[in-house]
């Protein structure tokens, strides 16, 4: 089976761009196999993803050198990039463990494909699971004192540079990130926010939707940005609820819907299916 | 057939309610046919709606007054409404007929008992829609000036006043209330809004989505309250989106949400399953 | 603004399709909004939809002229459609009114762009449904006999062939057709069963749901084929459902399902966004 | 905290058993927590679920002889159970470990209360997954010759009966189970079958979809019964799909919905929330 390779572009829209990617795809010797493209009228800007086999004596970076002058001509960002892909990641959590079990036994025993390299808290609680999964467990604790909170930041920042990481997945991690911790990893860090955003940001979403009254509740992961819970959405997912439940059978119901939109949110990630303008996402099918 | 009552009570929980309840049904010769409660722990309430046939010799306003000494025992909030009911009903629209629209359809041709007995508008593009269903139309229009605001307000308070209503509909009544228009009307004045509260509170809320890059939309369908959309919400739906819905495909599937919601929610209202306190409801199946 | 094109192929896949087809849109002047593709890989065959403005001065016909020696070369069965399209329409109903209705108020105070000519039904409820939307009403009655069936088949038949129609709408028409009824109207007839087909094929759907204690129920919209309940679906939703539900409620609750579901599978075959190949569907978005 | 007991009953529907029952719980100081009924009008079937807190100084079982009585005098089929309930359950698989390992999940990270005593399989793949969470694995292989099945059911039979179970789960074994081997389990065996049943019985579901072409995919939990994929259902959920997803990603998204339907109705049955009549459940909220 020959290599795949994707290509994700965006560009001010123009005519002409579709059939020049296509033609240039075909001079490298390349397939496509799956294309899917958005023009945001009201922007004015296209986007395209083209997945593609190729013979696979060309790598990937010169590949994309290679598609770097017509780039250049149609005034567009991309990216090309190898599929499958399987990025290093590591999985921070702190005391709710179903998301991270989730994406353990999804790469262990489903089909998601991590390279997970490190489980991080700020508390012990899930050294127990990274165990299991014989996985290296980092606990960054929050200590005592004035500068505490910025000791523990710097601490868990240095740790994420050492890791080497492709992806940074914030499965439950309830501690608010400083910007200066989260700006170098901006479209490389995926957060689960148990709410669907914008409704019930910030702490307790479950105790907000039970003191609203509202009929559904939701979940959404999203890429973290400098604004807490702002950042631009990839998956979201809601469940009709009743009146009959309280604050901790809606915590228990959020569960699911937390495993499956991060899960969800992941894939699309690692099959370079995300595109991002903006605080908003193009994510293909 | 026999004729049918529903009797629904809120109070503090205690226990031997059921049994009281259960017993005076049987006392005045009632055979319960559906029956359900709900306890909210956190606030210590007790709600139940129970729904029995009875020999029909006692008219429900004496069934009522039977059941009062046992309401005081208990300290019960009671209502006690005969089955079914075809609540005098207005239907207030501007521009957007689809909800409206909708809800004379499942009158005529489906299954909402409903006596609709007057359309109102701001705008008169509903007038040949309230022809087509043989129902008189109101214009309200607000006029030029200062003044020309309130003199509106005024006139449609007295119209719904003046129609002997138990039930007013804004299908897409675009106008805010103000709270003295509103306050006559708690619990029997039903909105829409297009979106899941209480995200996208207020005007153009699927553009307030487009531009936030959701990937889930809603719609809400509450009882008005003198705080804009912050009234008891009865019944929400939702739907999932992509980047290739413009705020133009947002609007026109929103519709469909909208219109199924808003029928859902006046539907439980007719049928005296739902019940208020605070700022939530109970919806019993 | 300029008037837009569907294009719609299918062919075996193969290398250089894409380029083929944007550089031939480029060459007559298209500029392509929205073009979308799949490849099967397990039929090895491809599909695409291109949606392009073109400037006008050249009809469809023309444009589809010259696309055919590229179809040719390639082995494409093709089409090529003006959009927007506002096919010539009948819809043909029973006793039950809902989808009618729902497609009547759609095209009146909706979107859903139908040029509707007629409305034909085996039964003559809807004679005055058809009125209140100032349309045409046929009454096709089954009569007397042993071969009323038949005969009613055949004036069924000659009605729909006089009225030059695009497309043949079955909102919850109860009469099974013979192929000979069907056949001139491949890919144009559309029907709405309620129920997630191939589950409860044929009568009384919601009953069978029932009795097989189901909790979820459906609706179906489908290309009519020879075989009853067999053509290619184009859409499909479902609801949840409870022990609580009977039959009555079941239909209540299917009835939004199946007006739903039965505009989303008429509003796209109007937007020219299925493909058919065997007995699937190819339904872009 | 007082100790909870949930009575079920299942009886003709006559007048005044619902006073019965709460006088009856009153009388032993029970406290009604929450109590749901359903009247199937069809069957003329009562059914009731009442969970209350009692003093906690008599056994369940005493409780139960005490309102023995009550039920031969209503004609009621009752169960009487404390709560919360642990059941001693073993989990069965065969290759594919998703439900297997999210139930493991979900009991130790979670909060699915079960007492997992054994992994069983016919396949060794589940080794590695019991040994992570410190469970007992027995393989119970099918081997050669005429009789090898015959010998495993007879294997599995025993080995069943060994363990003192409560509760089997078939969390994706894919051996069909002869009537003697699921006969001792009636109302005890959880399956979860990989399609909305009844669509597409036996095997390769997923596979069956495609070929239909249909737009939804589901998963049916249910209680076994000696007809292959025909007993009691429980749970039932659905994902929408397009003509993009092939049978591998069908398969890959039916597996979150394998994983969350299967819980549901674990969590259903240990929690007393289900009775069945015939071949339907009533599964109380």
């Amino acid at each position: 089976m020959n290599p795949s390779a994707v290509l994700r572009i965006s560009c001010p829209d123009q005519s002409g761009i579709v059939a020049a990617v296509a033609t240039w795809v075909a001079s490298v010797g390349g397939n496509i196999v799956h294309a899917e493209q958005h023009t945001d009228a009201s922007d004015a800007m296209f986007f395209q993803r083209v997945e593609f086999t190729h013979a696979g004596v060309t790598a990937v970076d010169t590949l994309a050198a290679g598609f770097a002058p017509l780039a250049a001509h149609w005034d567009m960002t991309f990216t090309l990039d190898a599929l499958p892909w399987k990025p290093r990641t590591a999985i921070l959590c702190s005391k709710q463990l179903h998301c991270a079990a989730d994406l353990l036994a999804r790469t262990t025993y489903g089909d998601l494909g991590l390279d997970i390299v490190a489980m991080i808290s700020n508390h012990d609680d899930a050294a127990p699971l990274a165990t299991s999964f014989s996985l290296p467990f980092h606990h960054v604790a929050v200590g005592e004192g004035a500068t505490a909170r910025a000791t523990q930041e710097a601490q868990l920042g240095e740790l994420l540079q050492s890791l080497n990481l492709d992806l940074v997945i914030l499965a439950r991690y309830m501690l608010v990130m400083p910007p200066s911790l989260v700006a170098p990893w901006t479209g490389r860090m995926i957060n689960i926010h148990h709410s669907f955003l914008p409704a019930f940001i910030g702490a307790n979403p479950y105790r907000q939707a039970h003191d609203r009254g509202v009929k559904v509740i939701g979940a959404t992961a999203h890429y973290v940005s400098d604004v807490l819970d702002e950042g631009p959405i990839i998956a979201q997912d809601v469940a009709h609820i009743s009146h009959r439940d309280d604050v901790a059978e809606l915590t228990r119901q959020g569960r699911d819907l937390e495993t499956v939109v991060l899960a969800r949110a992941v894939r699309a990630h690692v099959e370079h299916r995300v595109l991002t303008f903006g605080n908003r996402t193009v994510v293909f099918g």
